[in-house]
């Protein structure tokens, strides 16, 4: 065995392994969202998931991966690669080309998933899949392009280690731009100015989400050094586990003592609002650095979530407040801690603009082709279910079933796959 | 550090580390059919899913890994490696015989778990303990032997890269018997001649389960080079997810055009049905391949369900259709898109006579050992729960307790394990 | 790539991805718990669980770890590394201190989420975050410097591979010293003499529970090893793989012959006693050895738990009779068993003398130090929940939320986090 084999096979294994890490983390964005939205709407963002699952993935195939990782035209955009053909020897990675592939294909669908949560309760499944392919296809690959796959940001030296602002930020404001458009589920803003809250289907089943996606995290982070002999990878690592802990710690002890208890959803949203804000410096930073980010992560994730309150802009699981804030924060902290280049270690403001930039821009281009995607899908079909929808419950709407049942006995079916009637649920 | 015991470390903590993903997907077993089967009878299937994965473990430590691994006898049976004594340097891989082990028995869990969904809600618990031991033991390792043991399968050139054929064929096959035998469930086929359906208890968990178990498939496939330095690791996980992909976007789109919703249970069979689907030629065909592959798994998968509707045979949770229907698609897919000796690759009809030889053999062996195997045990102990037992649920019947409790006090208890009164719960 | 720098990155990544399934442990017992515990309180022993892994990580980053692995102090404790600074030169480790540390938090936090299982339904809230600090920067770290980071139990040669004595008899002396000093539930023991039981809240939660303990304890004694080419990693899994089977296969075998019904929660805790019962010789005894250890461990578990009963000590969730119980019998199994030293293997009584007196001394101290801990931290505030908190229920007492709901609209709140009437909820 000659050592370039077994260092092909290292990174190799290292990739595969970490990827199908991040995309177990599907799983946690199903249940995440699945636990703290209403119970009748538990049915409908898991299957949203699993559109990002499967239709984002082959979108990430025929199109994606060509625009993002493509032989580059004018920094802009990629153009071959399109499923896996054409001449890509630009790309200078030891691992295989379908091995890059499919840890790229895991960073896709994280992001559309982000969107998933924000427009949950009121999209109509059939926009949403057709956002699944603007998502997957332009949206998130033209932006990887400039950022990783050599196009203009990269040139200006923007340090976005595994993607707090081309994953999370971006991904972060395209649910807002959608969460506005669509605008708040209804009876979340009353007239007189007051909102109300709906209460979370699932806490546990929430739990088990943000156990999986912070899992996942370290597949995430640590995966994207691409090789398993970059001497950064304990350092990730740890930086990650210290972030999220902070973030975790900071909203338990906070929300005690402002509040008087331990609020559940703001521990476990603290608790990912560390990892999206560790995401970008995680090779970048030191550990001090990372407990600092992520304890400002968690409190900017519940300033922001009452930002949103008081805009009346619902945003039902928080993706805003975890992934375009902390996203935020994350990049631009990078230009503060970074060991080498950051402003309060090293004096020089070149890194901290060029993280503004490349954020202001990435977080724009998010926002900007979400509202005009959704806008001329809107030309096309609904992108809002209709109150009647709505009120009945995506579930049954737009699925026929709900998420849990107790009945003991069988029911009568006139074939397959026929509208179950509601009054059919026990529950 | 010499690149020998390099190359021994990289090969063993792959499979190590592959080999406990696939032992997870045991949990995404037990979520998935209880989430599928009636709330009477979840702790019964996930009780199930424990016998398999300890009572299973055991018997294929005894006996199992022996008839699968052991020295060849007329090409038909292993004769030692019994509790893994005995001379087996016949068996040239470069990891440790324990490490193989955990592997191989990481698949044999899988195969009875397979079992286990078909017989839902009605077997007799006591007679499925001794089905798992004829199947860990004798019916799996045998077949197993044949195929990738050094039998008389292997000679033929049969490709079954990870099992479609050998595990899920066989698996689907043998719950087919197991299915047909035991008869449908009270309620299930009314006199009139129509049917009807069970409601789901739980979906958001059967979701939990399906995405444990496309993790743990990653683990399954790749893994099953076992040697990390193998060149087609990258290129099996691509296919791998593609063909998940893939099987779960055709039923989202089909049922959502068809049936006018994208029927949830189904867009998660479909997505197992992909991955099904490629376990065969994951190693051996194309990436467009693997799209097609699992494309039409999914299209396969819900006609063959409702072919088990019509025929009156009654399959909980689908085991008949993702795992033998498309594994036997997946098996012959193989002989026509190989892309060495494939029909549509390369024109030649021997790979394809091959693989349906082989499928025949391996479908008809899990078929019958199970039929008869159950009617033996039959002699002893009856195999299906009795009406009341049934009509009770299997939960009580069989392990004294319901699935899910609101109660907040506490209840009376005459020693330890006593029997709990139905009327004793709150819901 | 020289082959240091590859052994350097196996070494690395191995240890990554076997803490990162250690960290998944954490949502293995928060689900474990929150299933066997009483509705009213899920969100509490979630909340604990997030207490252990935000609170305990940071602790064992400013305290803890240099206790355990700092310049030995006359074999009694560690004197530097607090938040890896300083002279760690003494280690002696193939992986990076970053790599070393996120695994050692792996453990720590592990250790206090035992203890968090035996105090459910009653201990207060705050009481239980000041005792995460104490057993994660104290009690655990100067215990963990005696046996593993160069103190004086390990001069006297104790075989302790991954913690059965350190992590599970520690832990589970812990929670029993917890359990007496707080109390039983109110209910739980009625002046008659007889008890009585809770109804578990979740079956299939706590099954999840079991199943991602079960993977992650993989990692937890495979990796252990802190490098990859380590020669015992594939027997450690096979052994760790064959214990919690026979723990698993006993006690459902034993609860059907005896009961008449396979119990549920007996199986699930038979195999977690089998699990814990091969960490302390998982390197060190045969595979049958490990058969034997897992069947006693099954049984001892149902033993203590109806000692336990007898004795009027509330553990909810089992943690005594599976951690220290099962992890007592798997330190003292090494003297007995180890096929270098132990006294049926080699007939030297050296060894088990040497396990019995670490083991005493080990689990003393967790049961002294966290009983007159608990009773320092009661001078400040309650160690338990009123009677008024315990009867709502943990959750709205110290959460202000139930775990699940199924309200279909909103509700009004006056501010954010404000009290949530229990009322509110339709549950």
């Amino acid at each position: 065995m000659t050592t370039a084999a077994l260092s092909a096979g290292l990174d190799t294994t290292w990739v595969v392994l970490t990827a199908a890490m991040i995309l177990l983390m599907e799983g946690g964005f199903a249940l995440l969202e699945a636990g703290f939205v209403r119970h009748k709407n538990n049915v409908n963002i898991i299957m949203k998931v699993f559109a990002d699952i499967t239709i984002g993935t082959l979108c990430f195939y025929f199109i994606g991966f060509g625009l993002m990782y493509g032989a580059d035209f004018l920094g802009l955009i990629g153009t071959n690669g399109f499923m896996l053909n054409g001449n890509l020897s630009h790309l200078k990675f030891s691992i295989s080309l379908d091995t890059l592939w499919l840890f790229q294909a895991a960073f896709v669908i994280a992001v559309v998933s982000i969107v998933s949560g924000a427009v949950a309760e009121r999209i109509n499944f059939r926009a949403y899949l057709l956002y699944v392919v603007l998502m997957t296809a332009f949206i998130y690959p033209i932006a990887g392009h400039w950022v990783w796959g050599g196009g203009w940001i990269s040139k200006l030296g923007m340090l976005d280690f595994a993607g707090s602002a081309v994953i999370h930020a971006l991904g972060g404001f395209s649910a807002l731009a959608a969460a506005i458009l669509i605008g708040p589920r209804k009876g979340k803003f009353t007239s007189g100015g007051t909102s109300s809250i709906a209460l979370p289907s699932n806490l546990p089943l929430a739990s088990v989400g943000a156990f999986l996606l912070w899992f996942g995290w370290f597949g995430f982070n640590a995966g994207s050094t691409l090789s398993a002999t970059d001497e950064r990878i304990g350092h990730i690592a740890i930086v990650t586990m210290l972030s999220a802990a902070a973030g975790g710690a900071v909203t338990m002890i906070y929300t005690l003592f402002r509040y008087n208890r331990s609020d559940a959803p703001s521990v476990i949203n603290g608790s990912l609002a560390g990892l999206v804000g560790i995401t970008a410096g995680c090779a970048f930073v030191s550990d001090q650095s990372a407990i600092l980010i992520g304890a400002v992560s968690g409190l900017l994730m519940m300033a922001a979530t009452n930002w949103l309150e008081a805009k009346r802009i619902d945003d039902p699981v928080g993706a805003f407040p975890v992934h375009a804030v902390s996203g935020m924060w994350g990049t631009i902290a990078v230009g503060l801690f970074s060991t080498d280049g950051g402003l309060f270690t090293d004096g020089g403001w070149h890194l901290l603009g060029v993280q503004l930039l490349g954020l202001a821009v990435l977080c724009a281009w998010g926002f900007l082709l979400t509202w005009f995607g959704l806008k001329i899908i809107r030309l096309w079909i609904p992108i809002r279910a209709t109150e009647e929808e709505e009120e009945v419950g995506l579930d049954i709407s737009y699925h026929g079933i709900m998420a849990v049942h107790r009945s003991r006995e069988f029911i009568k079916y006139e074939g397959p796959y026929t509208q179950i009637q509601q009054d059919d649920f026990d529950d």
